[in-house]
């Protein structure tokens, strides 16, 4: 049974390369690059991710025995093609922005220079990676970012695909969240995981009291007791009289959380468990993040909206053709139209080392002081030019967002739609 | 390196069965049910999916060397968690809708009776699954619906997660996509791919006419011609000229498509081309697929609004513990309460055989005329009772949703936000 990343792809590239290969096309030297015309939603900024995971699958894109069986079962039986296919390892360039970087429209965030053939091949994986993860990010950002300093946790991976949850709780890390739910998401890339309890295990008990002497008992008086399943006063005098002033904390999921959070604090005042931090959960998004911002709140618990993209559930990233042979190509027809020829791009600093532009050109840049470069190599000749485990690859992502992202201007933090933080300039 | 789904879980399901080992109430009989407290955006219905992908997943639900040394990696040291996992075999019963069934606020779509530690264990894979795929079928069905008889064909594995599009290319075909892009969905389900070419093909050529003579040549003239990447007009003329009127078909990516489409037909009929069909593309929906109805479109391509849910990517089921050693139990503070109790369901029909309610009750339903069991057996004592292949399940779930369908009232193909087309009525 094939497990590489090969056949998730679209069957057109397939027939693409089929067709290059009859008519002598297929070695053409080509340009492909991955950008999103527009912000979902008047966003400010996106945040490229998922390139790490794109870098990890890259080696595994091959067509074995498996995977050539399954072509020809499903009608793709040129010769001329499995051949090609059989012997398909990736010897192009690639290069990017770093994952965790901010973009802004028709920033090139990802570039593939390669004979067509190869090109086209990874289009699909390409783009299916990069947009699922840019838009998780992107909505964690804004999350983050409503937040301030205190902690968002993810918890969504019920309410996306199995390993798309895998894949979120990743992208929810690069830009700042503290932990995750998902256990894969802990072995894959080092996510810190951490989990309690549900209304379920309350209800398992005789009465709620039992619930948290057990779940204490288990895990120690840090834990965090959920105290809303049946009456959230009663449960949290449960909580300090089962744990007494020095449990962890308590989470409310349900109810009007800026008015709860303000009795919750007060009444664990009153109990003594001053030091016991109130987590909330219940449909978060950035806007109730923002509108809890008063209330004394300690963290935040994120399902739904973060693994759905809060609103923008992919990033719109597309994968066109923009050089072949050395010529600039573009599509012209009516809508959707592209710059055609390789890009380059610099964000552009004042001198307090505030960005001002991103500028994208297909020539040269004139550099100026407080220019940074945004493209970096990731693969040279089909070799990764990193290669870092997926753990390390991550941890230089977030740092390298935590960095970037205090260069963008205060517009960036907005959570109200308008423009761009950044003018795409093209010189 | 673990290959199974048990990791694709949140921590706290474990910790809550540590805590349960530890106290005695594992093993206590119990009862979860999945629901779903509303329909999403004023939909008519929803349409169940994911079980087929459960069940597959079930007997692969376990916790080997790898998983075990993953958890204690994280922290989860517990000898007697560690013990109970690595013996973990569900053992338990589940019922469910049978596949492709559609479903409403409060139908238990989903039941599973097993010990506590065996039944919560499970709660994040079976949410995952079925709020994934449910929510993908469920836009799908609207977008059949609109599409009338004209195939509609899956092409959004670009605008998500690369492993979720495998599982929207099947829950797409589950309610009546004709085909689909993905090559995986192809192995693994059997669901029919096509694919031909993109714009890059186009701009790789040195002009439009080499690129459609190379597709003909490797396709055959029965193919579908992408004719906008310059000029329409001009691309349809060059597209009947290499291909001559027996070409197969257009496909239009840009543009007012309606205006387009009528222009495109008036052309190829000039041309000779009476038989040549027109598919278009261009970030379809259920809304734009109506308001084409009028047009002479002979195929829909969709990718972005489908596997994204057309709005809604989460179809919003919970898993709530209902029962316990026979006693029903619900949460029961502020907000979101549940009600507690197994439930059966049916569904009644008039003497027309259209459905006018969803019965749900966690008493007995006393019996009428034209009610449906809704409730079918898939697991008894942790064996699927129906193992057939993937391929062939998805199948009889095609089958199943394609013959229920019919019987739902006039009111369940409104496109416009309302009530669902069936009440669920608790007796």
């Amino acid at each position: 049974m094939p497990t590489g990343p090969a056949l998730l792809t679209d069957r057109y590239e397939l027939t693409m390369v089929a067709a290059a290969l009859a008519d002598g096309t297929a070695d053409r030297d080509c340009v492909f690059e991955v950008f999103a015309r527009r912000l979902p939603h008047g966003r400010r900024y996106g945040v490229v991710a998922g390139t790490g995971r794109l870098i990890e699958a890259l080696p595994e894109f091959c067509f074995g025995d498996d995977e050539l069986e399954t072509l020809r079962a499903q009608g793709l039986t040129d010769p001329r093609l499995l051949d090609w296919l059989a012997g398909f390892r990736f010897s192009g360039d690639v290069d990017g922005y770093a994952e965790g970087e901010p973009f802004f429209p028709g920033s090139p965030v990802l570039t593939v220079r390669a004979p067509f053939a190869e090109g086209v091949l990874l289009e699909t994986l390409v783009l299916s990676v990069l947009n699922h993860d840019s838009a998780i990010a992107s909505a964690a950002a804004r999350m983050v970012g409503a937040a301030c300093e205190r902690p968002c946790i993810e918890m969504g991976s019920r309410r996306t695909h199995e390993q798309a949850a895998v894949a979120a709780a990743r992208a929810a890390s690069l830009v700042g969240f503290v932990a995750s739910s998902n256990l894969e998401a802990g072995r894959r890339y080092g996510v810190p995981t951490t989990g309690t309890s549900a209304h379920a295990f309350t209800l398992l008990h005789d009465d709620e009291t039992d619930a948290f002497r057990a779940q204490i008992e288990a895990l120690g008086v840090g834990t965090t007791l959920l105290v809303d399943t049946y009456d959230v006063v009663q449960g949290i005098r449960n909580a300090v009289a089962v744990a007494g002033p020095g449990l962890g904390a308590i989470r409310l999921d349900s109810g009007d959380l800026p008015t709860l959070a303000t009795h919750a604090r007060e009444l664990l005042d009153s109990l003594g468990a001053t030091g016991t931090r109130i987590i909330v959960t219940s449909d978060l998004d950035e806007f109730a993040i923002s509108g809890l911002m008063a209330a004394p709140v300690d963290g935040y618990g994120v399902g739904t909206s973060l693994v759905t993209g809060s609103g923008a559930p992919t990033a719109g990233m597309v994968y066109k053709l923009v050089e072949r042979d050395g010529v600039p190509v573009a599509k012209r027809s009516e809508g959707k139209n592209s710059v055609g020829g390789r890009k380059t791009a610099v964000r552009r600093h004042d001198a307090d080392g505030t960005a001002t532009a991103e500028v994208v050109t297909s020539g040269r840049v004139e550099p100026r002081d407080g220019d940074r470069s945004l493209l970096v190599e990731l693969v040279r000749g089909g070799r990764v030019v990193d290669p870092s485990s997926p753990a390390d690859a991550l941890t230089a992502a977030t740092a390298h967002h935590r960095r970037v992202r205090e260069a963008l201007p205060p517009e960036a933090w907005a959570l109200s739609r308008g423009e761009p933080a950044l003018e795409t300039v093209t010189e």
